[in-house]
């Protein structure tokens, strides 16, 4: 072991059994660097002299304890797209570079995505409903074509969903933090802090923004008072960009029709919470990202990036840390 | 009323109280026409005399037997995209035009399939099945980009739905009558009568054939057998053209994984079908092509037909009666 290798130090999960523990590929790396293992808890002990971090399993606020001992960190990064929970002021502050595994997710949201809008079209949920009481209830149902989705969030997510949409004829806007003309993606952006102005044109409401301290809450009452009667509105962002009890009471008595929701303010989704009983809601376990050989995606991105770092190239995926997310080129 | 204006006969559902029992439009063609009304069971009745029957209401064997009354009939027109039901040999050995509703449903079936397609994909059975118990499950689903659908049917709603599949990535294949290449729609088309031979290739497999002697039980235990561990089977076609307890052995013990079903041999599908309690099934009530409209539509469908007629034109959508579909031009 070289003094001079640069250290890697790789959060995996404190269970030995799980799955995929230890990321695949790093032994592609061992030439170069030295990988050394923590979990969550035993962050602060292993931190000293670390060059990288991986963060291969879900973290809390267990690096932001650990920060004073962090005398060599250069580089974090991610195995999410959302890295709201990572960030502090410490390391907002700081020289460290966040990375994160945007692009991963793209594909896969925006599919669960497509397949939500269209299952909330032809009501997928009243067939699983009659079929459970063995009712043959013939109902008319909707069009995808032609009905409009405005997707709040304008990052490659959200831009992956506004194409899927289009491409099978549905009418889509975007709302940002900038207004834009002729975007490729959503033709008219509009700004995101005048929800309640632009979102009763909409059918489809599709949340894929980052969590930030913009966009927190930022579905609350009054924006969802203005939807249009019966719409829908589906969440892939983040729980906290929801006012969850004015949601719930926006599908108990409307205005609207039905909710596909991914994320929650809190997960797992606790046992008391309304949405478990309510018809008008698809509930989904976090994992509208996470389709089969998502975690050898998700390696396979770090070494990549951790090859381009090793030989000092520029990084994929660098977070602009004071806005919380990659910006886009 | 003029003599010598055409009588068109229309065929309305007995229920007084039906949602639309008279179809909408009608006052259009009084000019030009003596429109006179109908049920089932009294067609025997009323079509002395008729020159154009308009089948507006669902009908079984009613004109078969009435037959030897119809002293005039030069045209009929279904309000339903498969006519297996109409047609009968003294129909088919007669210069009798018979006209569909070929148009109406494609583009609703076409997204009714690639919805089911995205939520099998996605597991949306799994996320209401464990919503009814409050099971917060993580899974990891299934990509749909870059899977394969072999669409049986080569007909314009087989061709809607393979556009729509390909437009989200899905790479399609065709199964009709005749073998093809580079078909603007499918690539390749295969021989639905060799689909022991083709289906394996596929992750999805859709059946968009209309009903007829050689689609009928088309889809056996032999043809079942040799699908792929885990294939995804959708039938918006007819029930008949498949042989359902196949079906259900092949869902129960393989190779089959999942089945979403609009058609059956038996519909409404009797309570006693172990369909109802297959986990691995989504239940729709023949339904997939009747978005909201779907009347207006098909009413109207049947008004522009009937001014071609009443002034000569060549019909839209004229049914090969030796094929039972609207052949492609």
């Amino acid at each position: 072991m070289a003094n001079s290798s640069p250290v890697i130090l790789v959060l995996r999960p404190s269970d030995p059994d799980a799955d995929l523990r230890t990321p695949p590929g790093l032994d592609e790396l061992q030439d170069s660097a030295e990988i050394r293992f923590t979990t969550a808890s035993e962050i602060s002990e292993n931190i000293a002299g670390v060059d990288a971090l991986f963060l291969w399993d879900f973290f809390s606020g267990a690096l932001q304890d650990a920060w004073p001992h962090a005398d060599s960190l250069k580089w974090i990064h991610v195995a999410a797209a959302g890295v709201d929970k990572l960030l502090f002021e410490e390391l907002n502050n700081s020289e460290v570079v966040v990375t994160n595994a945007q692009g991963t997710f793209d594909r896969p949201i925006a599919e669960w995505v497509l397949g939500a809008v269209v299952a909330e079209a032809k009501d997928f949920a009243g067939n699983y409903r009659y079929k459970d009481q063995k009712i043959w209830q013939h109902r008319e149902t909707k069009q995808v074509q032609g009905s409009k989705a405005l997707v709040i969030g304008t990052g490659a997510i959200g831009r992956e969903i506004a194409q899927l949409l289009s491409a099978v004829g549905v009418q889509v806007r975007g709302a940002g933090r900038r207004v834009r003309e002729n975007d490729e993606d959503f033709g008219d952006v509009l700004l995101s802090s005048e929800l309640t102005e632009h979102i009763g044109w909409a059918d489809v409401i599709v949340n894929a923004a980052p969590l930030t301290p913009q966009t927190t809450d930022m579905i609350n009452a009054e924006v969802l008072a203005a939807v249009k009667p019966g719409a829908h509105f589906l969440n892939i962002g983040r729980g906290e960009s929801v006012d969850q009890p004015a949601l719930i009471e926006a599908l108990r008595s409307g205005p609207l029709g039905f909710a596909s929701l991914d994320v929650f303010d809190e997960e797992p989704l606790p046992d008391e919470s309304p949405l478990w009983d309510m018809e008008n809601v698809l509930i989904s376990a976090h994992m509208s990202g996470d389709v089969l050989g998502w975690k050898h995606s998700l390696a396979q991105q770090f070494t990549d990036n951790a090859r381009r770092w090793l030989r000092g190239d520029e990084l994929n995926n660098v977070v602009d840390k004071a806005k919380g997310y990659v910006p886009r080129h």
